[in-house]
């Protein structure tokens, strides 16, 4: 049914954050096709560019130049490595991965995409995720359905675990008691058994598989708000769920996650999750 | 410099090798968009599909009427599982993967690939690999480099393990005591420690993410000759090298092997590999 633009007010900045997803994108091929300087972060494994910082510059300086600094609140990756405040509030707010799968991205393996979420008093609105080495763009808009290139796309209709696929990743943390429960979890969930285990290296495009039917469900322990944000939209309206890893609701900031394509597929992988602790998102910055 | 005809008598067959890949790949997609079933061989996990049949035949059937079935010889995945022996003479010999990747194929999972080597007095001429969901076609000849959709490609350049990409594979095989030793031996890998894990769900694709410099390493126990040895050609004309697991030569029989960017790369990831019995693809059918 018609609605009037009174009850769809985000429709401009969803308009907006696929124009801008695509401009960036578009930057992260050409910095991709001239050689890469590369700045150690926290360790080798967690690789950032000069591409992310000015990528994301790039999505951040768009916006607000649009909806204006003081109104709309942005938290992006590169900004909250900076110190700036990663708080979730009431006020429309951006959450933002410049290039999620910046190891993909030095290496050229080819997963690589820009996140884009929108949230207004604390509920995700919509969330574009381009894939921009394959030049797929995903969105959703919260009660609207999820797209690939504006074709509809679906969650699988797999029940049995035993025909599913799950994604997991191994994240960039290599401290041994933390591997090793994850191997232990992935180990666990393989022999359930499953079809196969997969990981495209970027939690962005772990998630699009998912909401196109690709695969049935991916957890992770230690992902980061801007990292699943737009894809966790774009999984609900495919028609899958969100939940903790402990089967408890979802918490964009918990740093904890499983999606899937139904609650009886992630109630069984739930059941031979290890979990381990990690610092929240919004945690004071001391306790980081 | 210019070769005459006479030194180049393969020519013929690799540019029908390219076209027949491609014919091939088309099918493949066609089958993807509509209704798939599936028959299951010998696990849930091992997935071969009526596609998987239908274009092994469509394979055969064009090379047998262009080069004649006295002459040549032929080992397709499926004509093996159906009793036919595999066992390379030095005729002129196809090896013959219709659609690798049958998981990901089943679950639209985007990497599936036709893989197409050619063998004569025991030594691989040439391969052909189509990523036929991707549209990517690579290929390589002895000794005439190795291409993505005629584009030249070469291995990384990196050297230092730390900086590495590695790809493995869990195979289809879940007896408690194969995946304890492949968990392990991955887990030992990661810890080196590496960037990153992948795998791409089809050993064929893996071989060109290695070519095309995307990760540095690929190694698999429990791989067959028709899913690398297309791959193995491509490898070593990008400037890679093959090895087996234990680091003498590479036997394309054996059921394994590591493929790398260099030896350092490949010497290191060794170390780490837990090795475990397995029955080559030559073996008497007996033993089997």
């Amino acid at each position: 049914p018609y609605k009037s633009k009174m009850e769809d007010p985000w429709q401009k900045a969803y308009d907006f954050a696929v124009a801008v997803a695509r401009k960036a994108g578009a930057e992260i091929r050409k910095a991709g096709e001239s050689e890469i300087r590369v700045m150690t972060k926290s360790s080798t494994v967690d690789l950032v560019t000069k591409t992310d910082e000015r990528v994301e510059k790039i999505i951040i300086g768009s916006l607000k130049e649009e909806f204006g600094e003081g109104t709309h609140c942005f938290i992006g990756e590169e900004s909250v490595a900076k110190g700036e405040p990663c708080i979730l509030t009431d006020k429309p707010t951006w959450i933002i991965d410049p290039v999620d799968g910046t190891t993909n991205f030095v290496h050229g393996f080819p997963f690589v995409a820009v996140s884009i979420a929108f949230a207004v008093n604390k509920e995700l609105e919509f969330g574009v995720v381009y894939s921009c080495l394959e030049d797929k763009m995903y969105k959703a808009r919260r009660g609207k359905g999820a797209f690939c290139d504006d074709e509809p796309i679906q969650v699988s209709d797999v029940k049995d675990i035993n025909q599913s696929i799950i994604i997991s990743e191994n994240g960039t943390d290599r401290s041994p008691e933390k591997v090793t429960k994850i191997f232990s979890t992935i180990q666990k969930n393989l022999c359930i058994p499953v079809h196969g285990l997969r990981g495209s290296g970027t939690a962005a495009t772990n998630m699009c598989l998912v909401a196109t039917g690709a695969v049935e469900a991916l957890f992770e322990i230690g992902i980061h708000c801007w990292d699943i944000a737009a894809g966790a939209v774009i999984v609900k309206e495919a028609g899958g769920i969100l939940l903790d890893v402990d089967g408890e609701p979802f918490d964009l900031m918990s740093r904890r996650m499983i999606s899937a394509n139904n609650e009886t597929i992630a109630k069984r992988i739930i059941k031979e999750i290890e979990i381990f602790p990690v610092v929240r998102d919004d945690a004071p910055i001391e306790k980081k």
